[in-house]
């Protein structure tokens, strides 16, 4: 199987409900008068673990087999995966080892240990971090779970989707932010399935752009590292399920400046009343940048996560 | 009348219901486990204007007659119920004259002036305001709508509890903050009428403690205007018709401190995500300094407004 119809998208939703929240749909005059839109905010950083995450890593998690799952789970990552896997893990009583960047912030080593997560620390780049992961998973028999490159991670992303089209049917995009792709594939797919009308539209910072230049050239463009303030979404190269999803659902995938994001993280802290992560606002900054014709539409932008420094707020940053 | 019965709490909840949000209840592992009961947390940071005083501030505004909503409403308040009733006056097409105290930040001064509220200043002081106040009333026949001390008001603020109740029917406690006591009477009235077993516990600043003194002295007792970073809660003394309520129908009035109302925002912050002013942490504070018994219980907590100036947070204050 190399993509994914409505019924295992629906399957994994059945799989995960007992162990995700059901997250609000916000609305807002302000923002709505604003930008000249309808706009309603899928509230994922209000999502157990801080993050759509949750979902991936638990429809992953819960689609082991038992024999599968006694041998627990490995991954690498830093943030809201390595913490969503730690929890779905847990949940399921099953070890999770999670590789992570020797000097990774305290506050994320903290997240992942709070969920019991085994954390292995390696050097920094991601060849590093496969070594470390791929020996683990010889060592203990763990499954893989990648962060984007695996459609159980994907159909489990879908997820939100599927409940914003039930909160708000009438939607004529849905936006999300695009880092390795893994959210953006499930968004399209369970858009795109439920809905064939609508438009999908991925937003990346166009300091990590390397989703977008794949989507165009028709191949996986690899990055050095990229320096964007979203930490959520510094992936180098798209895996190899994601490209040809994105290729099929997706509509368009559009860029924002450091400094929109900056600006639309800001204005839904202080309009949403919501503490989100800088690649959550990544959507929102394509509004204010302007970079689609929305006028008068009715836009769904996931807000994707809420795990964020409270010492470190990018505006008050000298 | 000098109290209410639940039809009257359920007719104002009807007849604000096209203006007001339903606002959603949180739950939170973390702070489950962290405080060792069930906590569901009734987010009016999500509510239209940033704050439960939209309840009130709708059910005064849609109450009046035509003729009377012909002249307008007026009010004296720098914070969260000069906009929502600027908001609420808007909605019905009808000026809102707001008296502010001359120096009131210009965040509050935007705020109301976004919703088309008609700003006077005026000097600082209770005296000041009121008698602004009663001469702009006397010169337009505007209604005044008194930010706590009005049946109509209190019941507005009484319809958060109605929904918590119906989304969490087995609260043992409920808690929220004390500024005036609007919302401590609304609470306590819809909490007692609907379920007499529950208990209801106010809140207050110890530097901003004249509720829980009246409260003890069975008399309304003015204390100087208090210094508390609960910038919603600085009132010098609560009202002719709260206090009668208060002592039929709350169970007790705990005072917390400043470095506990700062902790307690921090925490909510930065575990649910959420962006709540001082004034909203201060129930949550209570559970930190463990103010009374709650372990083991299914504890609902307020969470008031979101009001706050993000160049300033008080845990990055040297």
């Amino acid at each position: 199987m190399s993509s994914l119809d409505l019924a295992t998208l629906r399957a994994a939703h059945e799989r995960i409900r007992p162990h995700i929240k059901r997250t609000p749909v916000l609305t807002n005059e302000a923002l709505d008068d604003a930008r000249g839109a309808r706009l309603g905010f899928k509230c994922e950083n209000l999502q157990a673990a801080g993050a759509f995450k949750s979902r991936g890593a638990c429809n992953a998690v819960f689609s082991l087999t038992d024999a599968e799952a006694a041998r627990g789970v490995v991954t690498h990552s830093s943030g809201n995966h390595a913490a969503a896997l730690a929890r779905a893990a847990r949940l399921r009583g099953i070890p999770a080892h999670i590789v992570m960047p020797a000097g990774s912030p305290q506050s994320k080593v903290r997240n992942v240990a709070s969920f019991g997560g085994r954390i292995t620390f390696c050097e920094p780049g991601l060849n590093a971090r496969e070594a470390a992961c791929a020996k683990l998973a010889a060592e203990t028999g763990a499954t893989l779970v990648h962060p984007f490159d695996d459609l159980r991670v994907i159909a489990g992303q879908g997820t939100a989707t599927i409940e914003l089209l039930e909160d708000v049917p009438d939607l004529d995009f849905v936006l999300c932010p695009v880092g390795g792709g893994g959210l953006l594939c499930g968004t399209a797919l369970a858009a795109k399935l439920l809905k064939p009308g609508i438009r999908v539209i991925g937003v990346e910072p166009a300091l990590a752009d390397d989703v977008a230049q794949s989507f165009r050239a028709g191949q996986r463009i690899a990055i050095p590292t990229p320096a964007t303030i979203a930490d959520g979404l510094r992936t180098n190269c798209t895996g190899e399920v994601n490209l040809p999803i994105i290729r099929q659902y997706v509509d368009d995938i559009v860029t924002v400046s450091e400094a929109g994001i900056v600006a639309a993280m800001r204005e839904l802290w202080e309009k949403l009343h919501l503490v989100i992560e800088p690649s959550a606002a990544v959507p929102y900054a394509a509004l204010l940048e302007r970079k689609f014709v929305f006028a008068g539409q009715n836009v769904g932008l996931i807000l994707t996560g809420g795990n964020v420094d409270l010492e470190s707020l990018p505006w008050l940053k000298r």
